[in-house]
């Protein structure tokens, strides 16, 4: 099954943009009468009607509709942007196919990069997404302190878990309640300050370990989900 | 701490070759006398004092020797080259990472990549080992075909999984036995023939599921090795 995505749905009518439309009508050369999946990274799988095809879209009508259920419980990370963000960029690739409910980039005091792309995170969420044949694309958001993220998704959350290096001796994947909306914030190259520990643990984040290797940002980040997801 | 790697131990001394001499040498400048921590990869970790600095070469002389216990169980995963070779690179990276006992490269009949630069996995073995403070390089193998595999690796372990799709409904981390010697096999892109698939369960090895996400070659032999390693 090849699935396009589009998040412009419009009633019956579905319209499709961008790469998907170029994809869709250039590289698989689509006619008006085809009929192809389209889902809307919300859980929504069309089965649409190709109606019409224009320069810049590919307009589609909706024969029959799939909604999936949401993923439960809700299992994301907040990361700090790596300094060469491919190794980001990978991360929420692998994360997406995995599956992650959201993607929380955090810029920490000794965060060295101090912006991400997310129109470019988007696209890879997108692409990950169809190449897993998921139907959700992740949240994705971006805060500007690990006082921010707390702020605005502290409460989103039962289960919070905050992992870094030299201190943690608990073991996520030992003390994780499993089936509870849980979040793992993972720290910088160079860790998080202390103050920041302070911050978290005093927004009930529970400090642990993801083992005894030091892992780099981006595979702590894959570790954690995987223990969260897997455990 | 910072670990050099060098095999090349002999009797009380070491040479440091290569890019590992060069950064010793010239990159961190040490000199004649200064101590250094050395692991050979297998295990140890030697405190050594220079005592030559060549253009080649750093020798040095063993001061002290710490030896760490072999990792067991034995978790090794047998995994086809992808036809974007960095992708499988990535793999080897974050497998040394979570650590990874060996690491064998088959070329399935549906391989398309059909050759890897070993010499350039051993690079990123050692960089990654050394990163996350590891001291045991994975052993790196590779071969011509699922049979070759099997007739060469089979039998040094207990307990045997073949990951493909559409296929097997049992799930690795429900199926698995903890501390037992185990390896995993996960096919190409476009997967393993019905007969490679034959061939496998005819040696024992257990179809398994790695989750209702379809995951990318690289993907699935890093779940299957966190579910090897934590559930």
């Amino acid at each position: 099954m090849f699935l396009f995505y589009s998040d412009n749905v419009d009633g019956q009518t579905i319209s499709i943009a961008g790469d998907e439309h170029q994809h869709c009508a250039k590289v698989l050369r689509k006619k008006i009468g085809d009929q192809i999946k389209i889902t809307d990274g919300q859980g929504q799988i069309f089965t649409a009607e190709i109606t019409a095809i224009q320069k810049q879209t590919t307009i589609c009508h909706i024969v029959d509709k799939i909604s999936s259920k949401p993923i439960v419980p809700k299992l994301s990370i907040a990361i700090s942007p790596t300094k060469n963000l491919s190794r980001i960029e990978w991360f929420v690739e692998k994360a997406v196919e995995i599956g992650i409910s959201a993607i929380y980039f955090v810029h920490t005091q000794r965060t060295e990069k101090k912006s991400v792309n997310l129109e470019r995170i988007h696209k890879i969420c997108i692409s990950a997404m169809k190449q897993s044949l998921q139907v959700h694309l992740p949240k994705i958001q971006s805060y500007k302190s690990v006082n921010e993220l707390i702020e605005n998704v502290g409460s989103d959350y039962e289960q919070k878990f905050i992992a870094y290096c030299d201190g943690p001796t608990d073991l996520l994947k030992d003390i994780l309640k499993s089936k509870i909306n849980t979040i793992l914030l993972i720290g910088p190259e160079g860790d998080f300050t202390e103050n920041e520990i302070k911050e978290a643990t005093a927004s009930s984040f529970t400090p642990v370990s993801l083992g005894d290797s030091r892992l780099r940002t981006e595979t702590a980040g894959l570790v954690g989900l995987m223990m969260m997801k897997y455990s």
